[in-house]
């Protein structure tokens, strides 16, 4: 009897976050580890990845990559719909349920995530420019408005729309990015939301993956 | 014999871009034009947007949001999914080259799209500060090393992955964002590509029914 090989997934051989599971194949181990998959791990250098052949995965030289058999995919959303499409356990059966699911998502990557990447990018890439002090408080600004309206949003639920979905994962996963900045902590129900999310024995799973590659130990032991 | 009813999308009573085709709604109408579907709009003036009753149906305030029976949606990402699901035309049938067509959907709206939405907010927001003139070309040179990423994956393919699909609608629409900047034109297989986008019938078609809007003609007459 055949057994299908294991998905491989591509992450940082030294992520910049030093293990804080804030780089984006942490999307994708949680969203495998939610159904119940088993998958590899293929580390890249950040050299590796801008050379061909990561290239030839990952057209813009990044991780994470996700490749079952003859597939190939890359974007961290893709991946994660990809696995929830194809297992039961991140999307509602209800047809609409399904589409606001996928709207979570969407929304998590194209409208709360580009401000808060744009803070990183910020404090990352001009740190020593003269206008950085000044810039700051503008760029945190905007990221509290999107943060605010989905606040209100959420209230006192749970999850975003019902159940826990693969729109509740990346919207905690983008979220999570915040959470050195202390910005999360001024609005208590999204800081609930986000522990809500990492107290997942899957999310604590995946988690703990992603921490071994740099202390070396395998997560079970 | 019941007929389904058009769904329903907002788009702005007076758009920022004056009837350039660049807000999101266009994304929307040009997928609903690729597949053959009518559809109603209701235009949101910027006070409306932020009340209550708009919220409801977009928790960030914004456009387009999609109206189909008891669907609600919001996101041009999710609606465009939406509508590429239900209607042949958009996505392909084999499994794996649909896969490949929402990655590129994903890498449209958060690799491609956060740094032009960066220069975007720049100019708008950031052009009376002391930093603009300085920091204009830092943020034009992180698109460009997108562009050039992606120029070079696209080579002399009409499209990112065999036939149009709703990944290209997303990414050429992307694009079209830096159409005024110019910048476009440094990457010649990037700007054929969006000038077949705009070629094709359903985006002109969507482009003249938003610009409609604006000189209170009718797209058809």
């Amino acid at each position: 009897m055949s057994v299908p090989m294991a998905p491989i997934i591509t992450a940082f051989e030294r992520s910049p976050d030093g293990g804080k599971g804030l780089a984006r194949d942490m999307r994708v181990r949680w969203a495998l580890e939610e159904v119940g998959q088993s998958y590899e791990v293929r580390l890249v250098s950040f050299g590796a990845m801008k050379e061909p052949a990561h290239r030839a995965l990952h057209p813009f030289g990044q991780i994470p990559t996700y490749e079952e058999g003859d597939l190939a995919l890359f974007e961290s959303g893709a991946i994660v719909f990809h696995i929830a499409e194809r297992h039961a356990g991140l999307l509602p059966d209800d047809a609409n349920a399904r589409a606001r699911a996928i709207t979570w998502m969407f929304a998590a990557l194209n409208t709360v995530e580009p401000p808060i990447l744009d803070l990183q990018t910020t404090k990352l890439l001009e740190r020593d420019k003269s206008w950085y002090e000044q810039r700051l408080p503008v760029v945190e600004d905007r990221i509290r408005d999107r943060l605010g309206e989905l606040s209100d949003y959420l209230g006192d639920a749970d999850w975003l729309d019902g159940a826990f979905s693969a729109g509740d994962l990346m919207m905690v996963a983008v979220l999570l990015r915040l959470k050195a900045s202390g910005m999360l902590d001024e609005y208590p129900k999204l800081s609930a939301y986000v522990a809500r999310g990492e107290a997942r024995p899957a999310y604590k799973r995946a988690f703990d993956a992603q921490l071994a590659v740099f202390t070396g130990k395998s997560p079970t032991g």
